[in-house]
């Protein structure tokens, strides 16, 4: 499943909590998209927004109507004890995959992350993605650390935060990771603005903030890059600047909520509070952006 | 109750969760030296790490074993809705007044994080204490959101990440953020290192890690501060020179859990995992030190 496209669908919140009827239909969505998986519950899907209870009943919701396409599951918490309950929860969900960022309060230090990685791997019968997201977590890791970590059992992938823009400095620094870690743990691109230059680099797979929302647009790009078409891939992505650029100024996960509520497909505000979406005027250029794009669900 | 020395003990932490016989003694042994507040659940006390009846429990727990010391309660959290409940929870075991951090998973704006104030304030019975700590939340006040904030109902105090270390350049920045914020609301120091500063520069209080361990080295410099004795006062922190550096090298949680596990105060480990006091070498040389210093508790 550590491969093509990983769609992060958001987990649309009302009043009372997550608003299980939306959730549902934005999986059967990314399922009839036939997209190569879903990531359920990770940045995107407010995962550390979410109580104990509400993170079982999203993974169970997500599992139960992707059909067939393999599920990963968001696991992150603070502490390591909540995270081996969330793991014990998302696979009796029937989650395929576990992804899991080092989430901090305190700033964490290697051997302190190393140590989550380590106890939590010992005690999953799924595979685990290592998401290093430095802009949540505040935690940066070395390669020395995921040369470490991708030996722990069950390491699957690395959800990678992005590449150097420049194509071939990207696939220098894909190069420089593909070679510190085992041939069977797969490399990731996450930063959606650096997608087509992250697979034409080398990664294995998109795990995706606009696959979410937009599968069949997120799919396009994705196998035209890994079908060796790298200048349609680049052309793909080159059309979306306009929306890259607002994913740089508000964080991917406000823009794709603000989407997500202009085209109706979920109840507005659907981000957890105190996370607001775009404001007004803000808005209104998405939405001309929208109309102007015409993104393909 | 927002002057003099508030005190924030840790949560001392086993391997079912919170310890709460230790727990119990760390806050008698505050109640006993007479600390001017205790803070529970603060940054020392891991709030971040516990769940939602976990620390209710330990906010009653404070709350009985305090005698007359009033006990304020961190509600810090994700989600406004959590934050909510946790205020509610904190207001029934009877805290005397709550302290609140803007803490992120996804990185906040400013109108996010006044809203979060805002709709906070408006349910509360008791006062609010604005928690300002960018080294954890990961978000920088600006001194004009703090003087918006500081406005709204109930809040009785900034509890601030430090000052400069400069004497003149400490008391500028108070009497700048003084300025702009009501005169019934109070400036207290946090960030130990710079507690002394902080007090001579005019904060009315001090938010104190290691007051939470050892209160009464902490009370004398307190005491010797707002006695206007700054002299003194700098010199009884000095004489803490290599304590501080330790602080500002591993944090000052680490280092005030591995001197209770040193002094046998707590069990070890007493940290939530993935955190991790301090490692061999580095307790030798905390132990060691400790002998020198001779902190009273």
């Amino acid at each position: 499943m550590f491969s093509g496209l990983s769609a992060f669908p958001l987990t649309p919140m009302n009043a009372a909590g997550p608003d299980d009827v939306t959730f549902v239909r934005l999986i059967e969505n990314l399922a009839e998209a036939n997209v190569d998986s879903i990531g359920a519950l990770g940045s995107t899907g407010s995962y550390a927004y979410l109580n104990r209870a509400e993170r079982a009943r999203i993974a169970r919701l997500a599992v139960q109507h992707a059909g067939p396409v393999p599920v990963m599951v968001g696991i992150g918490a603070t502490s390591t004890r909540e995270v081996l309950h969330l793991a014990e929860d998302a696979q009796q969900a029937g989650a395929k995959a576990l992804l899991l960022a080092p989430v901090s309060y305190q700033p964490l230090n290697s051997e302190e992350v190393y140590e989550l990685y380590r106890n939590v791997s010992h005690e999953l019968s799924v595979p685990l993605c290592v998401y290093d997201n430095p802009r949540t977590t505040r935690f940066e890791f070395s390669d020395e650390l995921h040369a470490r970590i991708a030996r722990l059992p069950g390491v699957a992938s690395i959800k990678i935060p992005g590449v150097p823009a420049d194509p071939q400095a990207a696939k220098e620094r894909v190069e420089r990771l593909r070679k510190q870690i085992p041939s069977h743990v797969s490399i990731g691109i996450s930063g959606d603005p650096l997608a087509a230059t992250g697979l034409n680099a080398g990664c294995e797979l998109w795990y995706s903030v606009l696959g979410g929302l937009f599968p069949r647009t997120a799919l396009a790009l994705t196998r035209a890059a890994l079908a060796g078409d790298s200048e349609q891939a680049e052309q793909l992505s080159r059309e979306l600047t306009p929306l890259w650029e607002m994913f740089h100024q508000h964080g991917s996960a406000r823009v794709v909520a603000a989407a997500a509520e202009l085209l109706g497909h979920v109840e507005a505000p659907c981000l957890p509070a105190p996370l607001q979406a775009l404001n007004n005027t803000e808005r209104t250029t998405l939405a001309a952006l929208l109309d102007k794009l015409a993104l393909s669900r």
